[in-house]
C-alpha cells in the first residue's frame, strides 16, 4: 500500500487538511479494490464495472460520515502519538462509512424509484444499467470487507469493526424494512403514520441497556434523532440546487417527520383533506399537501424543534461526555445543526 | 439458546439423521432472529417481515450446501470426540451457506425477470412484494452475520469464518457482474461467449498462488466446475417438475457452457442460424436453439463430459487428498454427479 512506503510524501501530506486527505485517499483504495488480488484478465471487465460503480456512488456526499473518525481520532488522541499509518486506517475507516451508505443509497434509490441523488441521475436510472445496479449495490458492500481487512487486519479491534459494520447495517436494513412496509404506495392510512414509527426511535430501546456503559450513545442518539428529523424536513423544505436530490416523501406516502407532527396538531377537517392528497403523485396534490403544511406552519416548528434538540445536546454533552473531550461532540454538532443539505 | 440446555432431548437428536437436524434447526434460528435483541415493539413489524423472508426463501433448496458442512465434520472427527455443540454449530453454520444462497437468489432472480424458483413463484413475484425484495434479500445476508455472532463469537475460527463469507460473498458478486455484462439483453455478440468466460474459470487464477498450501482446493474446484456446468445444462434439459425452476438461459442471452461448446462444434451456416435466435425471448426462436443443440448431441457430449470430470475427480483425491480422508471429497462427489436438479 502506498501510505506504508516510508518516504518525502510524508511530509507533504502532512500539511494537508484532513478533507483534502479524505479526498486523496479515494483513488488509492479504488485502486486497491480494482487492480490487487484478481489478476485474471476475465475479471477486466468485472473490476471495470466495479471502479465505475465506485467512483460514481461513493463520492460526492457530504462526508460528515467519513470525515467523522479521523475527527474524532485527533480529538482523542495527541498529535505527538499518532502515527501516519492510524491516521490512514482512521481515513479508510471513513471512506468503508461512505461506502456503506453509497450501499444503501444505490439500492435504495432503486426501491423508491427516485430520479436523482446528490445533483446527478440515480445509478439505476443510467443507461444500460437498470436493476443490474442491484448487484453493483453488493459490490459497495463487499467492498467494505475487502479494505477493512487489507488495512486493519492487524489490528486488535479488527473483529470488532467487522461486528460494528455488520450490525449497523442489519439495523438499516430492519428499519428500511420497516419504512417501505409504512409506505406501501397503494395503501393511504394516516393512522398508521404515528411518533414511534420514525425511524430513530427503532433501536433506542435495544441500546438503553447499554447506556450506562456508554454515556456517548445517548449524546449521539439525540444528534441521530435530530439529522433524521431534518433529513425528513429538507426533503420538502430543502433546495433541490443545494440537497442535490428531489423530495418524494409525500408522493411515496412516507412516514415523515413533518406528517406525524402536522397529525398532531391539525383540525378533522384538515386530515380529511390530507387523506385526499397524501401519498399522490400528482403535481396538485402534493402541491396541497405543502399549503397545509405552511398553513400550519411546519417551517417556525422545525426550527422550534432545531433549537430545543440544540439545548438539549449541550447539556448532555456538559453532563455525559465525561471522560470524553467535549470536542468531539460538539464538532459533530457543528456539521449537523443548521445544516441545508 | 435451545442447544445449550443439556438435558433429555439431546439423546433424542442424538438418533436423528443429519438431514433431521439440519430441518429441526431452522425454526430455531428463525426464532432466534426475529424474537431476540430487538424487544421494541415498533419493530414487530420489520420482524415478521423477516420472518417471512426467511421461510419463503431460505428452505426448499437441495440442502447439500448446508449438509457439507456437519457431513466434513463428522468424517473428519471421530463420533466420540464430536461434542453436541460442534454439531449444532456445524450445522448452524450449514444454514448460513443456504442464507447467502437465499440472499443471491433473491436478488439474481430480480435482475434475471425470473418468474419461479424451486417450484413456487420467486419472492419478488408475490403480490405486494416487488422491489421491496431488494431489502429482503439485504436481511437474509445480514441475518448470516448474526448467527455466526450468536453461535461461533468464542469459536478460535470466528474471524476465519466471518473473512471466508466476506470473500465468497464478494467473488460471487464479481462473477454475477461479468455474468451481466456478458449477456445484455440488447447486445447480442456471440463472440462474447468463450470458454473463458464460463463462470467457474474467473477465479482460478488466484488461488492457484495457494494451491500448495492446499490440495483440497484442487478437487473442489474441479467439482465446482462440474457442477456450474450442470446447472447451464440442466436449465436447457432439466425437467421444471424436478429442478424446481424453468430455464431461461437461451432467452436471457447466457454465456453458458452449451452455447459455448456448440459454438466450438458448428457449421458457420448453423452459427448464422444461432444468432438470429439466440437471446431471443419468443418461443419458436428458443426452440430453435434447443434444436439446433439436439441436432449437435449436446446431451451425449454433456454425458461424455460428466464422466470424464468423474475420472478426473477420482484421480485428484487420490493423488491430492493427502491428509484428509477421501470420503469427505468422495460424498461431495456423490451428491453432485448424476443429479437430476
Amino acid at each position: 500500500m502506498r501510505h506504508r512506503v516510508c518516504n518525502g510524501t510524508h511530509n507533504k501530506k502532512a500539511l494537508l487538511s484532513d478533507p483534502q486527505l479524505f479526498e486523496d485517499q479515494f483513488e488509492e483504495l479504488v485502486t486497491e479494490l480494482t487492480e490487487r488480488d484478481f489478476t485474471d484478465p476475465v475479471l477486466a471487465d468485472a473490476l471495470k464495472r466495479l471502479r465505475e460503480v465506485l467512483v460514481y456512488n461513493t463520492p460526492g456526499g457530504k462526508r460528515n460520515r467519513g470525515l467523522s473518525v479521523i475527527g474524532s481520532l485527533r480529538e482523542l488522541v495527541p498529535p505527538s502519538q499518532l502515527t501516519q499509518d492510524a491516521v490512514q486506517r482512521a481515513l479508510l475507516v471513513g471512506w468503508c462509512i461512505e461506502l456503506l451508505q453509497a450501499f444503501f443509497l444505490v439500492a435504495d434509490d432503486i426501491m423508491d424509484g427516485s430520479v436523482t441523488r446528490r445533483g446527478q441521475p440515480c445509478w439505476y436510472k443510467k443507461d444500460g444499467i437498470g436493476l443490474d445496479a442491484i448487484n453493483d449495490s453488493f459490490l459497495l458492500e463487499g467492498s467494505i470487507y475487502r479494505l477493512l481487512r487489507r488495512y486493519c487486519r492487524d489490528q486488535p479491534y479488527y473483529v470488532h469493526l467487522l461486528e460494528l459494520f455488520n450490525e449497523v447495517t442489519f439495523q438499516t436494513e430492519l428499519g428500511q424494512a420497516l419504512d417501505l412496509m409504512t409506505a406501501p404506495p397503494t395503501q393511504i392510512d394516516l393512522n398508521r403514520f404515528t411518533i414511534e414509527r420514525l425511524p430513530f426511535t427503532h433501536f433506542t430501546s435495544q441500546w438503553h441497556s447499554e447506556e450506562e456503559h456508554n454515556n456517548a450513545k445517548h449524546i449521539l442518539l439525540e444528534m441521530g434523532e435530530f439529522f433524521q428529523i431534518q433529513d425528513d424536513y429538507l426533503d420538502c423544505y430543502g433546495d433541490p440546487a443545494v440537497t442535490g436530490k428531489i423530495g418524494t416523501d409525500i408522493q411515496d406516502n412516507k412516514c415523515s417527520w413533518l406528517v406525524v407532527t402536522a397529525l398532531e396538531i391539525m383540525t378533522p377537517k384538515q386530515r380529511e383533506e390530507l387523506e385526499g392528497c397524501y401519498g399522490q403523485h400528482d403535481e396538485a396534490s402534493v402541491e396541497k399537501v405543502k399549503a397545509l403544511y405552511n398553513s400550519l406552519q411546519m417551517p417556525s416548528l422545525y426550527q422550534k424543534y432545531e433549537e430545543e434538540s440544540y439545548q438539549r445536546l449541550q447539556k448532555l454533552i456538559a453532563s455525559h461526555a465525561q471522560n470524553l473531550p467535549h470536542s468531539v461532540f460538539l464538532n459533530f454538532a457543528k456539521k449537523i445543526y443548521k445544516r441545508n443539505k
